[in-house]
């Protein structure tokens, strides 16, 4: 019997609903494989602002170190958002949680399924077979440099930092990834303009001498916005900082069809978290309407990272089901769709 | 008699080429509407280094100061770019020169050209009827900022910083455009992370009240990143800064099946320049199968910001009549490609 305690920070908007299916699954998994996973419900952003003041409490943050794994829903809220004043945000304590858990790697799989080539806004020649994993530095850059506005008041600031031991970490998981993979790294950069990229590709140059088995490319963000989608087939791994992953992770989101199909790991030297790469998605909070499939499958990377291949295998295996059989949320079934707790049950009932 | 001086900057790989077809329709404007138009060449960019060690010589910048607007070709060579370490780089002599002249709003017009939807690789019914406007900042942001190595040789940094002022000027004439079309604007940014980007929405916020008439969205540059593919019908007018307008317009770009038809202006309070949005595609040089429709547009914008407006229209009407015809270089036309030179050819003689 293998036991798991896994902290569960479901968040706002439709991040409850998709992570008590996803829970669901873990549980049928658990089940069915004869494991125990006991699993630790905390407050994080929206939420955890409005009962705590904080979107981070420190209650959190200890029950996520206690914690063999991190799943996460989603965080943030219009009535934020829209406000540029707001001194206390939500993703104040997604970033404060990344950066405390030390999750500098967000590994971010985009595949293209053909039983969703219908709903891609891409034709599906040029889509079909896609398979990419997106590596995006997670805890430095940008986000996490020193930020605000200028005495005068008449101007802001945010600064753009990196270390080669902040950029050789995550290369070396990256192309560990294209080793088992196609062989193929293109790292995203903008190295023309930034002294931070000129800094990236140095590192990724030198590390790449350890990897012969590795072919690497260098492709400017630019063009990479543009390569995605002219032709996404083209890429295996892709490894750019945190501002950059940010966008065009989200960019090839797209080929999928829906946002509401995938997952993402968050990976560090302690413990790991997973989340879907959705958003809070407020309007769509409490309908029955939202994917849990993203949420699921980035359960399923929980349980690849706890070693457990069959148990995530089986996971895939009934999403892919679920496909097959158009057992899916109205972005996807609009004729008949199912309610996230219906894909859930679904998904659960096959493991 | 209409008079100009059109300082020629025709750059690297393609550049030339594509110049030598744009200026032939403006001679062929300057011939059927009376005007006289007189083309000052000068280097820029990797020719320029080659020559004088300078990316933007003097004499370069005199003769853009002394003009009424620049042409530009484009810049680039791969041998500057795959060197991190190269001191001098063809890159630097662009970015100099927009700050020279204080050409601070990049202003780029994506248009899905129906002739044109089956090289897009969108589905036709997502892109058709796209017609939206990008205003990217071009003088400030992480672009201009300090950048540069730590003392330990261990890090980099670029500092991106923006004030009021800087973005006051370029919001207006993103406004005064969103009057004169459908009356929406949005910005993106990326406001719950950056504080420059809780600047922009604070002085895009202010700005908005001074016209009614335009509706105002605000969304987060990775949000914008799908809906840009997702439901490019949604956009008017996009408003951003340097970095992630760089990202966006070259991503909105493939909406229209091809980079080699997109024009650009680049406007301050000076002379104003044109440019294709496309690079220097070095791989191309000599072989006549650069697309000059993007430079030949880009004249279009200048003979409009001349006040031109029906002669740009001739351009335009003659550039339709090329997709019309299919008087097209091979990545648009395939079976019966055209030369560089025969769609300058065709299109001058239309005008
Ligand atoms: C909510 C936001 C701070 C976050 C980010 O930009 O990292 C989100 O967009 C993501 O990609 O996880
Ligand atoms: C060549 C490069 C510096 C430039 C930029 O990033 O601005 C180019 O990509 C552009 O968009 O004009």
């Amino acid at each position: 019997v293998l036991k798991k305690k896994i902290a569960v920070l479901a968040g706002d908007g439709i991040g409850p609903e998709v992570c008590r299916e996803a829970i669901k699954v873990l549980e049928a998994v658990a089940e069915r494989f004869g494991h125990q996973f006991t699993f630790d419900q905390q407050l994080m952003g929206a939420c955890a602002i409005d009962a705590t003041g904080d979107p981070l409490p420190a209650q959190t943050l200890d029950a996520c170190f206690a914690a063999d794994a991190v799943l996460l829903g989603a965080i943030g809220d219009p009535k934020y958002d829209n406000n540029p004043a707001a001194k206390v945000r939500p993703e104040q304590g997604l970033l404060r949680l990344r950066k405390s858990l030390g999750l500098y790697a967000n590994i971010r799989p985009v595949t293209a399924y053909d039983a969703l080539l219908a709903h891609s806004p891409l034709k599906p020649e040029r889509i079909s077979g896609t398979d990419m994993l997106i590596f995006r530095e997670l805890t430095g850059g940008i986000y996490f440099g020193d930020k605000g506005r200028t005495a005068d008041g008449q101007g802001a600031y945010d600064h753009c930092t990196y270390s080669r031991e902040e950029v050789a970490r995550i290369a070396h998981r990256a192309f560990q990834a294209a080793e088992t993979r196609r062989g193929k790294l293109t790292l995203v950069d903008k190295a023309n303009v930034l002294e931070t990229s000129r800094l990236w590709r140095e590192v990724v140059q030198q590390i790449a001498s350890q990897y012969p088995e590795v072919r690497v490319d260098y492709l400017f963000v630019d063009n990479a916005a543009m390569q995605v989608i002219l032709n996404p087939k083209q890429f295996d791994v892709i490894l750019t900082e945190n501002m950059f992953g940010d966008i065009i992770s989200d960019e090839a989101s797209v080929i999928a069809g829906s946002l509401g199909l995938l997952p993402s790991a968050s990976v560090g030297d302690q413990v790991a978290l997973f989340e879907p790469i959705h958003g809070s998605f407020p309007q769509a909070k409490g309908r029955g309407i939202a994917n849990p499939i993203a949420t699921i499958l980035s359960g399923a990377m929980m349980l690849e990272h706890f070693g457990l291949q069959e148990e995530a295998d089986a996971v895939k295996a009934a999403v892919q089901a679920a496909l097959d059989t158009n057992i899916l949320t109205p972005e996807l079934n609009a004729l008949t769709p199912c309610s996230t707790e219906q894909v859930g049950n679904f998904i659960a009932y096959q493991v």
